[in-house]
């Protein structure tokens, strides 16, 4: 899982910092409990000014993949110089690394089990973090948001450079972000990733993957053609359609409705598309 | 239902607007998924120092008129100068105009799917968003929350006048608020609006209408009378009680108990309200 | 419930309070309606530089138990000068009072229903709020969260020292906060508080009633022995593990799993726990 190629890289100019003091908060804590108000609490003690922004608590509990499709394609929409502080972490406690990184101007914590290699570009810097330098005191062995993600972030956030927070050498990341898209013919067998609170099932497949452009397609859902059209309301009130949603993926939705429900879709399951002209 | 109509309303001395630098967000974006994150990343990245506070977000999906009694009975609550910012948007992507007002020295931003007639007064100032000049570069069609009302409530935010952010003439708006009571006579069929998180069930009328005062009346469910009191513990635990709630509308509920799962009563359900004195 | 001893305590070094403008929010309000953002409005109105932490919103409604636990666990994770407010309040419209008080450098607000009782230690300086002076004109007799508790946390958090925001005589509160550990011999049967986000169940007995050390205790569940071990991770995926978790409590989990679906355990659930060397 972890996926770092240790390797020499000192100095990258696309890779700078300067806090911003916003610091966003991506976690499968949920909120029926007291942990990320906690994780706030933590992060303003020792930065009274920091800006923190939730930016989900809902991943499903160690559904690494899920935070960093969340992280993925929300943090272009954050303010350069943010913290994102990312703990899905079922190795918590153990001898896992966490890792600090700088990519883009944003700087990154995170467990080391593969969540950031789908979020961070291949320029990328990434360290070990210095642990022991952050930790509370009596540091529990099962809530590192708490007690090394939040004073950790808080230190970035007010000016600490995020490389200088770890220790050991700088690792080149293997980064699994898809960037590029693949070429995939006239069909494609593609996944539902996950079904957003609307709904929508999100497929993993991009917009800028159906050539020559999306409404060339459709999808095959229960023996029905569904066209790729360009938002809901191009639909009547009750249709499928599918369209390239807003963070530029596929996406089957129901007009006015549930779409997983209506099509009892969820993670995994395949829906076939093809391209019709 | 746009209810719009156009008309000159070029001054109008009830509506102004110095900005706080509050933004509030109601919206049927649900806490699942990084949407509402997103949304205060965009705002922080061009308002820094923005207060962003989330007001709903569990608005049922495509509920406008849930947003609207909500947004209505809380804006007089925030500072002057706070920009409100309504997203239930069955509609975005299409021509839908999204709307921008000034009333009660606040602003508002929302879809013109009738939202803010029920929030806004007849003396609002409103004119149509001018989208192209807040909208993100490559906006999408399915996320105008992210790329078009964060930039515009960022802009209102820090100091632009939010009538000078529309384009075309002003609209005068046909307000469905309702603002006087009605004359209802000694009986009424009242209809619930919706369950609340403790399981009350908010009603279509208002205390200030059952006259000479709301415990001259009772509410008939299941062949009981059930007398509208002032607070729940003027009832035993578990008892069946209406009263006048915060937001001034009747609601029935169960003392220390889940009235809408006690009753199996929910929205468009009747409850018959009877003066008794 | 109430278990407040009258008593003189005119001064005491120990509770001291200056102001740093954190308002944290502990209720059982849920986040289905805009009652917790009506009242982000209510101390942003007042104090405009305020930084609100929802602390948690899903207290179950009128749990006031599990309030308190949550508010002792994660009040010293706050700045010095947090203004703790905690609104569970069955009571609310009664003559039930509120009480403010100062305690380890903090302020607290909360309905005078035993809540405090399990947070404050003994040397904390306790008051009935002087609620006229703080209500909003025409308060509710539903919602003192928006109309009671939220502007007198304003007025405190921008540097009304809260001792005098109440009225009467100081009390000494009889604090029941679990602060040492009892002597509990070879074997406890100890009651599920309740179940996390996560499905872990958090029992009644704290990792230092478990002398020598937790290692030497196991848990008996449905016949079988489970070791109380460091973290997760000492445990296979699937497996049953007892471990002392983050708030010092021993809690029971399964390995990337979901204990209280898993073993069918809920609140007040009994677990034997023996000590084995």
């Amino acid at each position: 899982m972890p996926a770092l190629v240790p390797g020499a890289r000192e100095t990258d100019a696309s890779a700078s910092f300067t806090a911003s003091g916003v610091v966003t908060l991506t976690t499968d804590f949920g909120l029926a409990d007291p942990y990320v108000g906690i994780v706030h609490g933590v992060v303003l003690s020792r930065a009274p000014n920091a800006r923190i922004v939730d930016l989900c608590h809902a991943v499903p509990p160690q559904d690494v993949a899920r935070a960093a499709y969340f992280l993925a394609h929300a943090q272009e929409y954050f303010p350069r110089g943010t913290v994102h502080v990312a703990v899905v972490d079922p190795g918590v406690g153990s001898q896992r690394r966490i890792l600090v990184a700088v990519d883009r101007d944003s700087a990154y914590l995170a467990p080391d089990n593969g969540l950031l290699n789908a979020v961070l570009s291949s320029s990328a810097r990434v360290r070990a973090l210095d642990v022991e330098r952050f930790a509370l005191p009596n540091q529990s062995r099962t809530f590192h948001g708490r007690d090394v993600f939040a004073p950790a972030a808080a230190a970035i956030a007010t000016g600490l450079d995020p490389i200088a927070a770890g220790v050991g050498p700088e690792f080149a990341l293997e980064s699994t972000r898809a960037e590029r898209a693949r070429s995939i013919g006239d069909r494609v067998d593609a996944a539902v990733l996950f079904a957003d609170h609307f709904g929508n099932l999100i497929l993993d497949v991009r917009g800028d993957e159906l050539l020559p452009e999306p409404s060339a397609w459709c999808a095959s859902i229960g023996g029905r053609d569904v066209l790729v059209r360009g938002t809901y309301a191009d639909a009547s009130p009750g249709e499928l359609v599918a369209l390239v949603d807003s963070f530029g993926a596929l996406e089957i939705a129901v007009r006015d409705g549930h779409a997983a429900a209506h099509l009892g879709l969820g993670p995994g399951d395949r829906v076939t598309l093809r391209r019709i002209r």
